[in-house]
């Protein structure tokens, strides 16, 4: 028996997570949900996606514009065991008394909410585990999900004193035009910034604290990561560490990719679906050990990291997968982001 | 029997057209012809394409970056029909000296390398029938097939008296990362630009001049088109030849489609391959007419548009279909760009 | 005596009107006006211009933050003779029902505002006269005083038939931080563009249409222009009337100054203040003659290019000079921006 | 008897150097030599600069561009003190063979030389002293001059144990407009950064490792700095110690100054020349204290930084100023930088 899940939101987010869905052969897509009228919902018609809407109210905006709709969330969430929220930021808080009141419906958030819309701040790799049953599960964000892969990588090797991380954050996501800035760049003020305590909902043990900088540009993130760990390690081990960790990949300076830009021509390159790169992206060059403290920069794609994510999410929600590995191994099979 | 092709140069254009051979079921690849390492080598062996190199002086460099190499150009060349030169502007023109080697060899230029290459100028919707059975064809540059298209569009109902046209030209492609300004306008000096004389390369009689800005953005391009015509016009009447023209696109207001960014995310959400638009992009409400003069905007993907057309091309020089409706209807198919 | 000026609105345009008014020898700056407390209230105090608030309502905010105000705007206005209205966009037309209360006070407002709410749209080199001795004018917006000047220099020579511009806007001043896109170009849909008509409101027998698309860019905007004459003339004619004109600067090529970067570059390097540049630029090389047809490329410095027309608009009003050439001249000498 | 002063190379950061020789009144500026003909040549004439040529060989462009030219590198340097070496990277290298030929000439050279061209690197507040009487002084680059004056700043009242600093650098200069990326985030690979090394030239007791991306801006730098201290101290204590320091200037968040486009907007309102911040910005709300690490953030400024170090250098390799503290006075108030 498939898990029926239904997108509420179908923005760079939802319409992703609906696109994984659709690949999985224990899932089925029951729909995808639209607050309001813009171009993708006939894009989600053309894909064979059903299409609800948030609320009636809009229902003559989308028919002027010639969408087929199936009916209202409510009429979607009757029939699904599962609802993934990727509603704008603190929507999401709004939509759980609507979740809440299907008895058997389970409901997984994306990280623009707080951590304690759910019973558990989640990632794969950093604790699955966690999530095993639960009923409502919160998919922490793109930044908090990079930092969680390659430290909970590192952590199974090594004690880790304290991570000290910059993040220079895209401005906009590419179609976000309404956003600036064009020509500046703005530090995260208040230090530390959010994303620190983000880490700690998942991996509570690590003594982390971030800094962040606005960059105009809409790509991709890149953190700065400064690790003290209690061992000594040389960049070799590190850098094997992450070869051998899912979802993390490296690249070289002889690949000529020296930033974002390229990092995305490659994903264009490979054929990725949307040009998506799931994985946090590591320079082999750009990974250092200097006296007990790791120095790397990870590439963080803003739009799609979250992506397998969720999908490891619902399956430990319905404990499809008892452990991390074999949910990572069928979600990113299916993905087509396998290392091998 | 299927026409053998080499695609000299895997960049921007080279890369696309390999992949749309790809697609063809007449056609064959014979290879693809690299002349520095980078990363896209490794990509050619992923996706299976034969990758020769331009000479065997930088063998070692691919060899160490763990390439795998059919063979020189001279090698390729031999076994191909044609080749398809995708090398960067005015290489093209040494490589002619190589192509003229082959007896039997019939070659496509890009619109970098000046008209006289090459025995016709091309675009598939203004001049098909002018490359049949030709062994030298130059493919014209993105502008020129954007203004091409739309042209001889009209052109087929109505009598042209003068056109003038503003290109606002994307700095840079996404990858083409050392390429500036970051914030800057810069004026194309030396009026009119050479796009206008482009275009009476492939429409001799249309009566055009162009001018052109730079400007910091990577997307796309986006023309202004002021077109006086002999006749009276509705700008609905316009609209429909727009409508039923090939690889022409309307998009309307209520899209939500409000420039370039939009029209890529568009791209992408249609599943296309590398977000690539290869169509003309016109807005339904940025057309109008006004005393028999034509205004309209239209958006050029210039790392895409091209690729129909060098598949039109072969079609012609090889006189695999006679009459351009019949290519184009062929191409458009396998490339998944029709209308209906 | 001195005419009495009131600044409403110490934003982008407000400021540079305020130095200009102090430069002024038959001027006096009254004071300046803010609505919002932030840093330039301080900057206000610093250079000693009179500090007023909109309303008393937000008193606290402007007290707290170190700023010494004088007043309010009604008690500013009651010692003015003219105030100059640079609030933000349609705020000015709600200010005007304040303005008029005032029974001998005169009134400017900036282009953001529609032409009705004003007895004459200006613009010094294109009709200054109109606005001798008149209560209420409206200086036009950036875009169309540039478009303004060099069409007017061009009419005083040669009948113009048509015109048709193409505006390449930049998409957000350099503090409007918060304004994208980042990476996109988006065309003005609803051809004509507003800024046609708006020309029109100035030189009413001018038959122009304008088309806008808006680039990622902070520093000017770009017009290129294609005007059609009824007489034959040469670049080198037109040239020399651009020469002779005051407000337009004509750049070569040999300059190395080949986009608008380098133009805000050579205001720094001249030492303007702020690094403004008040004249339209045009490239030598950017204009061209062909079939009675003229084409030349325009800058526009957005943030200052209005400032000489606002003091321009206070010497008729007040008949201060009879006619334009004069009142050009000494505006342009005290800002520093004389041709000679 | 003033100090004679030569300026070779008379770009973004020898034009400045000139303004601010010009303002000294115990210097004498001998001259700017400029090696390539461009519209600066004419500014410096402007100006009342004295214009040499770095090589008679390129004489006729500058005289065809209408430049008044004084004469060769070799006459300037004939009557010069100093020499201060404002060429692009490396070339001041190959400068170093000239200016030795001159017996009783001192030369500077700035950061983008390697620290053995000189006897001392340079930094106004971190070394000072060493600078005395010295022959040949390298003034460092932007980023170690902005890192040099809040660490030395700190290092007097408390000990450091270790600094990490990541540095957002804006990718190229406003008038830079051949270098891109427009649209990507580049890290520097190699950790550390020459950053950190290049600090310890200044101040070689200091254990800093630096990171670095390069981001699609052009107006300044930011850093994140993470120092440790073996004391506790408090956010208010550290605040007060760059409040107190010369060339650091903190910014509140309530001044609406949210990030490098404000900046630069703030320095053009106080009429500052070319809009340069010669000052370290610092937001007090991005600065704390946790757990005896510092977390700061300052923006650079990276066209102006250094020209008040070369002032200084000067003052201290002519021993005009025994004490860092009386040169660096001397310095801000000639430059209108003083704090009171």
């Amino acid at each position: 028996m498939k898990v029926k899940v239904v997108i509420n939101g179908f923005g760079i987010i939802g319409k992703r997570v609906a696109d994984a869905v659709k690949k999985q052969s224990d899932m089925e897509l029951i729909g995808v949900v639209k607050a309001h009228q813009s171009y993708s919902a006939n894009i989600a018609n053309e894909l064979g996606y059903p299409l609800y809407i948030a609320s009636s109210t809009n229902k003559e905006d989308f028919l002027k514009a010639g969408s087929k709709i199936e009916g209202t969330l409510d009429d979607a969430l009757q029939m699904a065991d599962v609802v993934v929220d990727a509603t704008p930021d603190k929507v999401g808080k709004a939509n759980a008394e609507i979740y809440k009141k299907y008895k058997n419906l389970k409901a997984i958030w994306q990280g623009g909410e707080k951590a304690d819309i759910a019973e558990v701040s989640f990632n794969a790799m950093a604790n699955y585990e966690k999530a095993l049953g639960k009923k409502y599960v919160r998919v922490v964000s793109c930044n908090t999900t990079a930092l969680c892969r390659s430290i909970a990588s590192i952590k199974e090797h090594y004690n880790i004193k304290e991570v000290n991380a910059v993040i220079v954050r895209r401005a906009a996501d590419p179609s976000e035009t309404t956003k600036g800035p064009i020509n500046s760049l703005e530090p995260a003020l208040h230090i530390p910034s959010h994303h620190g305590p983000d880490v700690r909902s998942v991996l509570p043990d690590v003594n982390i604290q971030t800094m962040a900088v606005k960059a105009p540009t809409t790509l991709m993130h890149i953190h700065s990561i400064i690790m003290k760990i209690n061992e000594n390690a040389s960049a070799e081990e590190i850098l094997k560490i992450f070869e051998n960790a899912p979802r993390i990949r490296i690249f070289k300076e002889n690949d000529k990719i020296t930033g974002t830009a390229e990092l995305i021509e490659y994903a264009r390159d490979l054929g990725r679906a949307r040009g998506d790169l799931m994985e946090n992206a590591v320079w082999k060059e750009g990974l250092n050990v200097v006296d007990k403290t790791i120095y790397y920069y990870q590439a963080v794609h803003q739009e799609s990291i979250v992506v397998p994510e969720n999908i490891d999410a619902i399956h430990a929600m319905f404990e499809m997968f008892k452990d991390k590995n074999s949910s990572i191994k069928s979600t990113d099979n299916t993905l087509g982001i396998s290392k091998n």
